[in-house]
């Protein structure tokens, strides 16, 4: 990188002052400008002690472990995510080639698998098997959702003689890591315990993208996409999509912008309203007869003061249990256009369960590669008690209790939702 | 960002003192460790003057155009890429909705419709057909590859009264605009060339990465799949894939990995070699006995070294025209095995246009939609001579001199070819 | 063909007597064997009055309606399926190029564009436009349920001179049509009514095969398949994916067929039981702890009488609405195997329109076009009051009498259902 | 069925005679018109001694073998095409679950498996395998092509005991099974060969219709939009695309019909020139300045008397082995336009094994499992020198000298090449 070649080569203006006001449209004081003077740093990886800076992931000179008479095990937690079978592959291919680890074992039913009465399920794995998974969705090792047993679990490390233990999951599951890394250090044990996050919702805090997320997005893309055609050939039809996103709405901001077709993106991070002047029923009262069809898409965390109290559920992982905002919508909706004689259908898609079981798009799987292999470089090296994360590019290394201190959710003034707010026209919904 | 939280967070080693030396799988001195005291900035963004970076997208308090009497226009140039008609209706969209520009025309293939005698093909841009284009794959505009003759083209933006030029290319394409932009500034218009950065092999300067390019390795992994279905089903089975890639081998590299099942992947920057002990053919005789299969993915403009010299020829766009590296290694291994009498059966797939042809994928969709609304919010406040690009995960303002002065490659020792490496577990074929 | 040769050439039998008795899994009775005399002809067209038999479709020498002169007009009908958008232009074309039809109508909305108040929206359809649409889901007409009032809608038709109406709908818009002819006969208008007939369940009679059908089919699969990866990953999963079917079964079927990974298939035309020795309580509750998983496909239109009785309600179209069989049986099984004590998860999955607004397949789009020809030709020839159906591979004339005097159904004892049998492996799963 | 009902609702004519005279676009006296005395048998299905029909497929009462001491194989031969493992999977599991035989074998690389110092390779085929491959490309099988040496074969099928052989396989590999069987026979050994035809090109005699070639026309019509794509793109652009097809243009003709915007399809059938009057040059001289593009599909065995003379090459199935007519046709009209003057760029696709190593689609999936019950209900009833065929909608079998006595072809008259017609446009190209 040449210095000097940056500052001859600026950005020119052309010869025209800039004396116009940007008014962007409905969105009135919420648009947050970018100065003229913000600038992206270019090169992102220093050396030392920096005070805001993660551990950057990668194979070390020294290793912590000496691969012929090492053990490994790998498991998957909570609920399904595209590219699981992909970090499993990954985690064990480095593994097995390029550290030649003889004994890595999987664990059935994620920590289920290691508690009492259960280990019976932890088995080798196999090459072969390891290579004819890496493109397939779910996950070879089954998951579960369970409150682990700490000491329990350690018991069965040592009994197995694991060394290194590969977590794949989510805040929960990461949450468990710690608890079973706090167990390992109370007992002294040189045992490296590493997580690679797995959250659809994107959520997790300094980790600025987590695999199987754009596959998601992806698949979600879809399913507004047979909302919109549902919509469009209906008389005021309305297409409405319910997506994952229990506290962000990442999945449905970045569905929402690829479909291209959303009218209303409801997240958990944005509040609205559907009475009032600009209240969601008002805009679509207003919408319908002049544009003749409409989509929404709301994420399962979006609106909850709206809807009657229900007692606070939470369910094995500990994540507060959502009443059904899709449903409730469906049915407000239909209530109040009947209520003012307007014509509408409204279709309701909810494609669940066929974004978390699809498998790893290409993107994906050399992201999940990518990660697989940085954990193993970072529990070989001796690391335990972190996760490897994604952060400008690069892959790092962040502490677990970092990872886990709550929930990364869209930013309303930066870029992602203002390319929403720029993709759907909508309003802020409120007031 | 609380400093506080990461320096009390940090990555803790497990009870182990890290004494083993590190020895990955047969690729001996070249693999580069990462040092421990690397680490990566949390916070990519400054204000002011800073050497090396670039100044951020996004939309500026002032901007230089009164949008009710300007206008735009936009062109597509060059190749085929997943994304294109997204980014026209990107840029499309923000002009229309967010800016309320009124005119907005498109430019019928490339620089070749802003020539004397083609101008009648530029037609305003109606919003209907731009809602409809969004998911589609080609370029509604058309392209083409020409010299462009940059004083016709000025008088016809004069002539056209254009106030901003959007235009979606190569570097071929981009230096046509800095030329376009140095005529309008000898002639002292206030005219903004701004560039949106179009090349599937995601080899422009200064640009992480361009759109389209996940798209393109994804159905490239694709190929590489029947690939290996052909080749492991046949007694001596070789699938062979050649890719995209002149002079970067960014997705041949990208779907190998995410493909899982590739033993050699060739690309420009890394030389090899045929024959010899450790070249290519050697290798394949040793392996199909043994494996039984084989599978190869060579970037087009890999080997050029190793087949005879034709006369330079050059694209109209000025890029060196390459002689068929798949076509050869063909024939080669082939002639190869048969004199060794090692049964085999050969399966060459070039999948070409249908890469280039495809619709972007969501995360390409996203990355097309923001990157339109970065080169209109660009123009609008005035900048001039730019593109927009991709660096740590922002979106940037790159003068176009620095974008054009050489063609960015994979690094040898860096984490996309490490894991390249680990995937395949291919050695380095010379010597 | 050459008798001679059919007669030569006969299946041989191997050197071995037929002593042994068929006893297929766990079918007992229900299994119907194929006699060893039972043939197919080998030519399926007659010449002449044969009793039991379809004219068969195709372009006739001498033809009504003087294309110079004449117009047409299209319309779709009830909820969407794949294909619509490639019948509507294959119609299109048939009419514009192959007859040189001049004057081509789209009807919006179905029977509600040709009411009264409606029909401003009646519009010439455009070449290009047509052109575009074949491969795209959805209806560009717009689609809708609606009671027609044949005396306004035959006004409409006299009103804007329209020489042949091409209705593409399910029963209930063939029934209407029936009604419309009805009344221009009785006016004695010489105005040509031909149907395409569009059920997603395939159930209409005398029609073999619908368009759409086998599109719906392959999505409904990818769900299974879905169910299928959620299912085996959890201890105790069940997969239970709910799929259309009002009153046949032939989607859910296929797809399970298809799927190759279903335990229990239930459709409208086999009556099941919950409770009981073999009710699928029991077989759930004996096959989950053995196996570990479970996955179930139910049309929508199974198992009716399980359910508390509900008010008689019917759609717009006159269909009866079905309470949600898919939430009643989640509902059901996990209240069992709860009693039970077993370990479970229910991964219900219901896709809905994500079905209907596909695009058709290829296989689909050749045969939207067949028929869209076909009708073409009919109505060229001057038939009316008919459909065009699939009969043993041929595109043939079904008086729309005949094609809504029932519904088809799977035959219990045909090949279909026996494929599914043993392809499931599922029992009777009653008594 | 009831006759009375079909004949009371014939299909009625509209009150207005048939007058006019039936001129299609362009076709002139090729097009045959369809008599309307031309009828539809409804049920193709006869019992006892009919001339010209053959023996429908089906579970028999008594079987031949007894399946507890009854053994199976399985071999896989020439070309992949999609559905080879679905077709593997049903077999299996029809003599598995359904038959309860106990021993399966799997003959790996086709008849090569069974050739003395290769059957090392033949081993039990196991039902968690058989289960998972239902749905993948390929064979896991393998495949291979090879001249049989029929008495070796046989030594073996009575070294490991074989009672049934099941051959999938084209004609090459069926004519085998037909030699396999005279050895048989002359030695009087009680084995059953039986065979499941496999042909991409759809081009076996007496079966409608084969496994694989809706999925390879769904693929094919993917790689013709593309070029469409391509072509739309470009000044003067020419989507030239090549399909399989040795001798009969199935692919090519569905393909095309499915895509929509094709315009010319050149297929072995139908002879076509370059040059003359109407000659495909001449065509596209005339069209490229008026429409700007063109879309070409090309079979491979189509054309072959224009290219020069090489010596005749047979491939090892003894196919006749075809020069390039899409690398010819590709090189013929670039210089011809050149020479005109007609500024132009071709971009030409061949997707050959993408094709091939595609995976079933659902409908695909569906027969193949059909197929493959079929196969073991004949073999286990005793049949043997035959395969299983589709005929009339119905599962049949045919004589293997009658399936293999020439080459199905498209009928110039027929349905489908008269779709063909309506949907391109395309006059004769000759004269």
């Amino acid at each position: 990188m040449d210095p000097a070649a940056f500052q001859v080569k600026r950005v020119r203006p052309a010869d025209r002052p800039s004396t116009h006001q940007h008014a962007g449209r409905g969105q009135g004081p919420s648009l947050v400008y970018t100065e003229d003077s913000s600038r992206v740093l270019v090169d992102v990886s220093v050396d030392g002690d920096h005070t805001c800076s993660f551990e950057r992931a990668g194979p070390r000179a020294n290793i912590a472990f000496d691969p012929k008479v090492s053990s490994a095990a790998i498991l998957t937690s909570g609920g399904l995510c595209p590219g699981l079978n992909a970090v499993i592959s990954s985690v064990f291919m480095s593994l097995h080639h390029h550290y030649g680890v003889g004994r890595i074992l999987g664990i059935p039913n994620g920590y289920a698998g290691l508690m009492p009465g259960r280990s019976a399920g932890i088995r080798p794995l196999e090459r072969d098997q390891m290579k004819d998974i890496a493109r397939t969705g779910g996950s070879v090792l089954g998951s579960a959702r369970i409150e682990p047993d700490v000491r329990a679990i350690v018991d069965t490390l040592q009994a197995y003689s694991i060394d290194m233990l590969f977590c794949i999951g989510g805040d929960g599951t990461q949450r468990g890591s710690h608890a079973i890394h706090e167990e390992i250090a109370k007992r002294g044990l040189p045992i490296a315990v590493v997580g690679i996050p797995k959250t659809i919702d994107n959520d997790i805090s300094w980790v600025q993208k987590t695999f199987g997320f754009e596959t998601a997005a992806s698949i979600a893309r879809d399913a507004i996409a047979a909302a919109n055609t549902e919509a469009e050939c209906a008389i005021g039809g309305i297409g409405l999509v319910r997506l994952m996103g229990r506290d962000s709405g990442f999945i449905a901001a970045a569905a929402s912008i690829a479909a291209a077709d959303v009218n209303y993106c409801l997240v958990p991070e944005l509040p609205f309203e559907l009475d009032g002047e600009n209240g969601l029923l008002a805009c679509l009262e207003r919408r319908l007869p002049k544009r003749g069809h409409a989509v929404i898409v709301v994420a399962e965390g979006a609106g909850q003061h709206l809807m009657p109290k229900a007692d606070a559920q939470r369910d094995a992982s500990g994540n507060k249990l959502h009443q059904d905002i899709g449903v409730f919508l469906k049915s407000r909706i239909g209530a109040h256009l009947k209520a003012k004689g307007i014509e509408h259908a409204i279709k309701y898609i909810d494609p669940s369960y066929i974004i978390r079981a699809a498998a790893a798009n290409a993107a994906d799987q050399v992201f999940c590669t990518t990660l697989g292999h940085a954990a193993v470089h970072a529990a070989m090296s001796g690391r335990t008690d972190m996760i490897v994360g994604s952060w400008n590019g690069q892959i790092t290394h962040v502490p677990i209790p970092l990872a886990v201190q709550g929930r990364k959710q869209i930013e309303p003034t930066g870029e992602l939702w203002r390319t929403l707010l720029e993709t759907t026209g909508q309003g802020p919904l409120i007031g």
